[in-house]
């Protein structure tokens, strides 16, 4: 049997999409690191599954596979693009995702861009998690010099965003690593260093939890711009540029959800010998 | 029009299959660049061109693009993955394919393996090439320490191969570089750190030049082989195990010929919008 796939990628962070709802294959931990394997397999950041609806009301549950074959929560870029892939296939303007962190409502954007409802971040110290309850506004921790008293986010995942003056001038690759392994996280956490350019942009470099400096990470642009706005450094629409391209955010005020809006591009179709 | 190609790899060292023999696509550096990017193309360690034959006897001219658009000279690895193509192509247990570099006969072996022609190994100090005249078999240069006395050989490429009594054990990121960019080599050189296991296995790992470490460098491993017999240590058989898995090698008593047996490896078809 032939194994098809899409490869796409949201700013450069790249995944293989496979389709399972027709029930004829399952895709396992070997599976999914086969396909991650850049030289012998596919290559991507995750494998993005699409199997059949759990819940009414929902079009799939889609399942997130890291390279290392573990499941991840969340992926904001992997997202909008089988988010495309779900809207070309009906011709509908909108879907409705289901993942093993909730439900993701999306729909198509100018452009050929793709939103994505990413729910709203939680803020609670051991919501977080940290390991002590602090002020997580406030975090108070830092080097006293270019980092300090950084603002703590969870979108599914932990982040720690620190607001710089010039974040081109920062060497994020050695002052990544230390927060990502500070005291106070006890499950680690992705870092975000954010400088604010004006009230509707922000120019964002980060380092991700057990993966270290990338182009672009969709759920680290939600957070930067969630304590952004926490902070009342922006205002409720506010572009965020990340190395991999930019990244488009409405924070909504009635239930505080993020809407992120940005590129998923397809890139080739594949066949393999299963 | 849609783009086809194959993905393919031989001992983890992968390719991009292109075959423009129609003449509608001309493929240049732009597009050789796309293709090889990792994250927003397809991904390779060179695109593989099979263009219409130009010399009679052969069967393709085979254009090898490096990832940065550049072109190569030649590529031992990639050479038995479009080797395999031609056969499955003609239904023939033999196929000849010409390069910038020279003609290439190659032939079905044992066990799904493909052995290709990879010549005649140029030794003369001028053929490396080297800075000043000296014995390419004792080249006398090196630490003093692990590393003493290579063979300077070129494959269509310069090579330096030092015979070590551990080479799991050796840094080999560490040592590469400054033997790379050695004053002897103006044109710089691949590494070779070669342990004689036997006098038909060595374990050899690599440092290619403009690359860094590498799992598998098909022109690497006939340079070992070629420079093993030279010095005595080996016969005229012998199995080269890298770090991605074992190529053969008979070189031939009176050509002098290395002809290299190994793995080529289908991963998947792909389809472009081009």
């Amino acid at each position: 049997m032939a194994l098809k796939f899409r490869k796409m990628h949201g700013l450069g962070n790249d995944f293989v999409v496979l389709d399972v709802r027709d029930g004829k294959m399952n895709v396992g931990p070997d599976l999914a690191r086969a396909l991650a394997d850049r030289r012998r397999g596919v290559g991507c950041d995750q494998v993005m599954v699409m199997e059949p609806p759990k819940t009414p009301g929902t079009d799939i549950f889609m399942r997130i596979y890291n390279p290392d074959g573990s499941e991840a929560g969340a992926c904001g870029n992997g997202t909008r693009c089988v988010a495309k892939v779900l809207m070309e296939e009906s011709g509908k303007a909108a879907c409705v995702i289901e993942t093993v962190s909730g439900i993701l409502p999306a729909n198509k954007a100018d452009g050929g861009l793709v939103t994505v409802d990413m729910g709203a971040p939680r803020t609670a110290w051991n919501e977080i998690p940290l390991s002590e309850e602090r002020d997580t506004l406030h975090l108070g921790i830092g080097d006293g010099d270019t980092l300090s008293d950084p603002v703590a986010i969870n979108m599914g995942n932990p982040h720690c965003v620190f607001f710089v003056n010039n974040v081109e001038e920062l060497s994020i690759e050695h002052l990544g690593p230390s927060v990502e392994r500070h005291a106070m996280f006890p499950q680690r956490t992705n870092v975000e260093f954010a400088q604010v350019i004006s009230p509707t942009k922000i120019r964002m470099r980060v380092w991700e939890r057990g993966t270290g400096v990338t182009q672009a990470c969709g759920s680290g642009a939600c957070a930067t711009a969630a304590a952004a706005l926490r902070r009342g450094l922006i205002g409720r629409d506010v572009e965020v540029v990340l190395d991999g391209g930019s990244l488009f955010f409405h924070i909504r005020e009635d239930d505080g959800h993020i809407l992120m809006t940005g590129a998923a591009t397809d890139v080739f179709a594949g066949e393999m010998a299963a």
